[in-house]
């Protein structure tokens, strides 16, 4: 996507440096600063500090970081691979995509081993997995576009869709997953206006979807996470998409936090709750979100404390007493039963097991 | 109730100075300061801009500044009474209690106009609101009491309870409207535990509720406002207590925005959900809260910026950036259908018409 006119992505191999850059999220929006990580330890920093955030992107920084990890092993045994694979699992539980990427390419990495030039072949994997994300993107983006097509044939005015979080390209490589349908109904003309949930505590929303959505001239409001509700009540809101970070084969999505409470407003309201995702975050070892998800605790400090603009000086300072206690759980469960759908890369199917493994199994 | 250990209520009026003394809530939990309240436009403000709030106390203060403009007067007409009341009702449109005792002040006025001490009149009339405030928090505690008390001799183990925003003793007198039942169950030794919502954008809960919970050595524990549907779904709450602005003659409720999504919480996952609040937050003009109540829009800058403690000094920073679009509604609606029940200082009651006129009228 376009930032100040310069066509950008999240993550890149740069073949002069033989370095992986990224857009440092933390940053966001209050400088755009490129990142570069030299090391597999700096891009399981870059994971676990959420200088990169987002399942899918997530998963395309650990499979770069793999690659960091080979190209700088002297001698790389088949142990090393696999303490390698799990360490950079390790740097956020929840995110499925993270195994998915890691396991395609511990795979190839072992089935190759003593052939080949491996540091080669994985980079060659890592530029695959990347590519086939913004492909995914952009095709969840092409379904989930119809959605909003037919809101927009059936009101003739502009359709106000509220998402949570940030699932836009920062999340991804390109396009995004729940913002992707966004940005191809906006390039194709049609009004849409986005309510951005701020996302507390680390304010995904109010720093980095706001900043997309500006940066594409796509009309959009912040309001804190308790508002949803409240609009939804008063018809103020057509469509809710999220994104997930990973979802059990019958249809339960775990996402940030707060998630579930606007598929409940959702529901109480009669208004469609859909999830974007690409297929990877599918998790169908598990079936029940609830009792199956590891659901991540968090640093209390992500609560306690907030970086905060000053006379142009990000300063990071407490929001409440430096002794509160408090508890951050980063995300939560949305069962089956409260999702309208789900859009994927192979399409937009209902979110149970059935249907999911159709899709799963279809043939593109 | 005690501050470093010594007792204090919200508002008092101090004869000596004569003027009315209020704990600054806007410096909480930072730092304590009593602040003097001297016009009717010091009171106006304090309502306005939040350094008292919370239904009960805002009705009182508003008394307290009716004192204060008919003291300050050299020439009292009808006409002034009047349009005294219409200025401090319209500090805060949503809470009803401010209404109710600015209504019963001016025709206590009203009525004995030029027969005697007019400004005498008044302060007792709004030292007598006070007082009956305090009694009824301390009542609504002891009714609310009854429900913690159950819940412990039925699980014999600490009781979870969830709050949204404060409804505590700084939203009121004394004891509280949503906390009081807290507190004496605390004080009668069951081993209670308060879930704080955080209750963006201004977090009351983080800085006002838990500083009281603190205060009175109560375990709590600050979560962000999107954290309690997943608390709910894992068995961790056993009953939601929050307070009330407004409530219709129905049993629908106007509270601080984001009570709702916890309401809807709360049914789906079977957990009772109560509004304590004393009869005068009750309006019997009204019966459909989401048609009927005004919801409040309030500053942008309450989103945009925040209070930071940076190096033992408060300082105001942006916490996104300093254009982004946002809107700040305060209150929701949650329907009388979510409602389990209403905690009053005349018992306990079903939100639906009948009980609750027949609550009201019951003579105690």
């Amino acid at each position: 996507m376009l930032v100040n006119g310069k066509q950008y992505e999240t993550i890149w191999h740069d073949a002069e440096a033989d370095d992986i850059k990224v857009i440092n999220q933390q940053k966001l929006p209050f400088s755009f600063e490129i990142q570069s990580l030299k090391t597999v330890d700096d891009a399981f920093y870059a994971i676990k500090n959420m200088i990169v955030r987002g399942a899918p992107l997530i998963g395309v920084t650990a499979a770069y970081g793999f690659y960091l990890a080979i190209k700088n092993c002297r001698e790389i045994t088949q142990n090393y691979i696999a303490e390698t694979a799990k360490y950079l699992i390790s740097a956020r539980p929840t995110a499925v995509n993270l195994e998915y990427a890691i396991e395609k390419i511990k795979v190839a990495v072992l089935n190759n081993f003593g052939q080949t030039d491996i540091s080669a072949l994985t980079l060659k994997i890592a530029n695959k997995i990347k590519q086939k994300e913004i492909e995914n993107s952009s095709l969840i983006g092409d379904y989930g576009l119809t959605l909003i097509e037919n809101l927009y044939k059936k009101h003739n005015r502009r359709i106000n869709i509220l998402t949570h979080c940030n699932a836009g390209w920062l999340a991804c490589v390109d396009w995004g997953t729940a913002l992707a349908p966004v940005y191809k109904a906006h390039f194709k003309g049609i009004d849409v206006h986005v309510w951005v949930d701020e996302t507390r505590p680390r304010n995904q929303g109010a720093k980095l979807t706001a900043w997309e959505l500006k940066s594409a001239g796509i009309p959009y409001t912040v309001i804190p996470d308790n508002t949803g509700g409240h609009l939804m009540q008063h018809k103020q809101v057509d469509l809710v998409i999220v994104g997930s970070d990973r979802t059990t084969r019958s249809g339960d999505v775990a996402n940030k936090i707060g998630t579930y409470l606007k598929a409940l407003a959702a529901k109480d309201n009669n208004i469609p709750f859909y999830v974007a995702l690409p297929l990877s975050s599918i998790d169908f070892n598990i079936s029940d979100g609830l009792s199956q998800i590891v659901i991540e605790q968090r640093d209390a400090d992500e609560i306690l404390k907030t970086d905060c603009l000053i006379n142009n000086n990000i300063h990071k300072g407490y929001i409440m007493h430096k002794d509160t206690n408090v508890l951050n759980y980063g995300f939560d469960v949305t069962p089956a039963r409260l999702v309208s759908g789900l859009i994927t890369e192979k399409g937009i199917c209902g979110a149970n097991k059935k249907e999911i493994k159709k899709l799963w199994t279809k043939v593109i």
